[in-house]
């Protein structure tokens, strides 16, 4: 990697810890700039001209360029590491996971946890606290489909650490702040150790 | 590719169109299993215990195994072919708008198809018709990033036709259906038809 990279990102979020935690395991250098979302940082006209024009982080700038959405963000600091399975139905079977994560796991846990644990029940519109008990029937859900996957495997894709874990365990290994039991999933728990344990490891709070 | 490819789909979903998109683009075979969602096909035990345990469609069967999630499916077969782009931050690039597509694009454009133009807007639950201005300004805002992003170049990632035009064409180019206005974004406009012109398109209806 001969470009600078920076991150663009609001550090409590589980989409720029993904992109940290990808970064520590591979040894790679990473600058940080913060915004604070609860103040609107990532929707000025600086940040959307220049940084992001959809107003989110995390943003991962490489050199001049920029790369938005965590999940490929974390493959381009990944790919043709030990992170990206070389099997095209390994990577495939990856990638699954990965847009399993973006589509029905960080919407329900991600979102759960944000508003319980960031903006607060109280401050809730009428709208949200309507969508609370939909997103935790789903979220238990995806968890549960990962823990059912995960009885008898050591790791979600590929039989070793990938970007599938790193994408599922940022939001998953905080999801008791969204008030999801994680008592309730066994295999997701040692799955949660055993990505915890791994060389380079580096935590959210890092 | 030397072992059979099925699609488990409901043809009309746009995201087993994709896949389909992508197959015929690449000059691929494949054998079609169409499900109705409408009638809870992809919930039976069966399905669930045999196919995808998330209950969903589409899902590639490529052999005995397979491939939940529509953009890893479309990965998995245009890994190695021109529609996956070799450079590092172009293959990146692409991604990021195929995560975009799910995150973004998808729950509200294609959601909104689906509420008003399958399940009908009469028979939406109070929940759902209260989600529907949010979505609908989701939608419009997920039209508005790509026009503005299309105005000046061909396609979305790479300068070339890739997965991420494939991706975003499915529901787009059927995005009237949800209520959404083509004719108020120029350039997404031009590069459907781009799209539609490469060489192996295969229609929605085909």
């Amino acid at each position: 990697m001969t470009e600078k990279l920076i991150l663009h990102e609001y550090s409590q979020s589980g989409n720029c810890y993904k992109i940290r935690l990808t970064a520590a395991l591979l040894g790679l250098p990473l600058e940080r700039r913060e915004y604070d979302i609860m103040k609107g940082e990532t929707r000025t006209p600086d940040f959307l001209a220049k940084v992001n024009a959809n107003g989110r982080i995390p943003v991962l700038q490489v050199g001049d360029r920029f790369i938005p959405e965590s999940n490929a963000a974390c493959f381009y600091l990944a790919d043709g590491s030990p992170l990206v399975p070389e099997d095209r139905f390994d990577r495939a079977d990856m990638l699954r996971w990965m847009f399993f994560e973006q589509y029905n796991h960080e919407p329900n846990v991600a979102t759960m946890r944000f508003w319980l644990a960031f903006v607060g029940e109280a401050r809730l519109s009428d709208l949200q606290r309507s969508l609370l008990a939909g997103k935790r029937e789903a979220g238990e859900a995806a968890l549960r489909l990962m823990d059912e996957h995960l009885a008898g495997r050591h790791f979600l894709a590929a039989g070793r650490l990938t970007l599938a874990d790193i994408a599922l365990y940022a939001y998953t290994h905080v999801a008791e702040e969204g008030g999801f039991d994680l008592g309730a999933y066994p295999a997701v728990t040692a799955w949660l150790a055993r990505v915890a344990s791994a060389p380079g490891y580096a935590p959210m709070s890092a």
